[in-house]
């Protein structure tokens, strides 16, 4: 479990690595961090959210570090575990912010050191800026933090991964495994990601910005997007998306066909349903 | 042209009849409204938004009335008009607040007295509630207003429209021919309406909403939706409507078809025409 002296290690500064370690900081704990750009690291010496930093993978950062939190590219933390894990004292653990698990978790477990445990959460949190310039630890008063654990996990990981979404003061803190997480994730998140894009490239007019509604706005918010993190988490989850895309594509030709046959009826029993599923999302 | 001792008749005192008139009221002007329902007139009248009002059609409201606004629902209000047209004084100006604007204008203009002249406006405003009681004039501010001129209508008529949208504080006023206001709000409104309710009755997950992120609450936000004025609106421009479905959806599979290829390189530039053009819609 997380105590007073617990030192955190952050691999990855960016919006979320520099919100954990704002929050953890604030808090009055120990916080290092790792990242390449060297801005990134002095900026956050400068401000008081790390006590040390370094732009490459420092043998004495992490070894004195209790629990590490990985805030890279799924990808390029698969690598960076692989080729530093030697330098982990035995028994630290090792958690992430990944917005797909099943391939994270599958990979990093298979390999890792015996005498470590990697525990998968997913803090669902973000913005449409980057960087720990952007980073604010608010992000995460509204949001949910999900720890995805597997058979490999032990329960003190799981209440680890637990305690440090209090910690972080999300809103709801729930246990999913890997799959379900990444079936949710695929329909909550990257499905909406992808109907975003496609409404906002779908259309060439270069005038309809002055005749734009809100609704428009509010469907396209999140059309601007980091295209290296979400090719690479589309990517990682594309079974699942695929299957999402049909699903919702098959309910879109379904009022299609309302319209075609001019069917009052149905139209408003949809809309009646949808108005009833909206209103329990409501917060 | 609107001077200061110009007379209103508000026909349809819900959300946006109300605004109209709170708008009105406060900047002097005198302001009559006829709705069905006694408890919105009474509501208007104990507020001071309104200065009389009637249940039904009253002649001597009517009779005084320089401009008509009809904020009801487009089959409601040509019906409205055609049974009481007689009513009206030669030269009163006739406009609406209507979502779509070929049907109505085709069929009003075509059987309207010729004493009388009506301008279509769309007031591109609106929220989740409804009725006089959650009217609200604020809502104009970050909004467009459309005035959709025909061969039909005079300078004078276009002009007094376009006063009009400037007295409500519209942030932008506009001209459209219908045809094309059809095709534009059939992308920016409807089509992203569809959208919002297929993504919220494609899944019938219970549990769905403890997990959700902001970006499905602000895609569905808008799937809260009055089925009697929407099913109305998606049917009096289905043809517009069937062509941005079929459009957008060419487009979702168009991505789909990149994840089932891996097509990392396709999926980034999607993506960088997707922010790039989200940009323009920054206000």
């Amino acid at each position: 479990m997380i105590k007073e002296d617990t030192r955190f290690l952050i691999v990855g500064l960016g919006l979320i690595g520099g919100s954990y370690a704002r929050a953890l900081s604030k808090k009055g704990y120990w916080v290092d961090a790792i990242d390449t750009n060297p801005d990134s690291i002095s900026y956050a010496l400068e401000q008081g959210i790390i006590r040390r930093g370094a732009t490459a993978p420092d043998p004495v950062l992490i070894e004195q570090a209790d629990i590490v939190v990985f805030a890279l590219y799924p990808t390029v933390m698969i690598e960076w575990i692989r080729k530093n894990q030697s330098l982990f004292r035995p028994g630290t653990l090792l958690t992430d912010v990944a917005g797909v698990k099943c391939h994270v978790l599958n990979v990093i477990q298979d390999f890792l050191r015996e005498d470590l445990e990697f525990i998968g959460s997913h803090p669902m949190a973000g913005k449409e800026v980057y960087g720990v310039r952007n980073s604010d630890e608010s992000i995460f008063k509204i949001a949910n933090f999900i720890v995805t654990p597997t058979e490999k996990n032990t329960q003190e990981a799981i209440d680890t991964a637990r305690q440090l979404g209090h910690l972080l003061d999300f809103h709801t803190i729930v246990e999913l495994d890997p799959a379900t997480h990444d079936e949710m994730i695929g329909f909550v998140s990257q499905l909406t990601h992808a109907i975003a894009v496609s409404l906002m490239t779908c259309n060439e007019d270069e005038g309809l910005q002055n005749y734009t509604g809100d609704s428009f706005r509010d469907l396209t918010r999140i059309a601007r997007i980091n295209e290296k993190m979400w090719s690479e988490l589309f990517l990682l989850n594309r079974k699942v998306l695929i299957e999402q895309i049909d699903s919702f594509t098959a309910e879109l030709l379904r009022m299609r066909e309302m319209l075609r046959r001019e069917d009052r009826t149905a139209l408003e029993e949809m809309f009646i349903h949808s108005t009833r599923r909206r209103a329990l999302f409501d917060r």
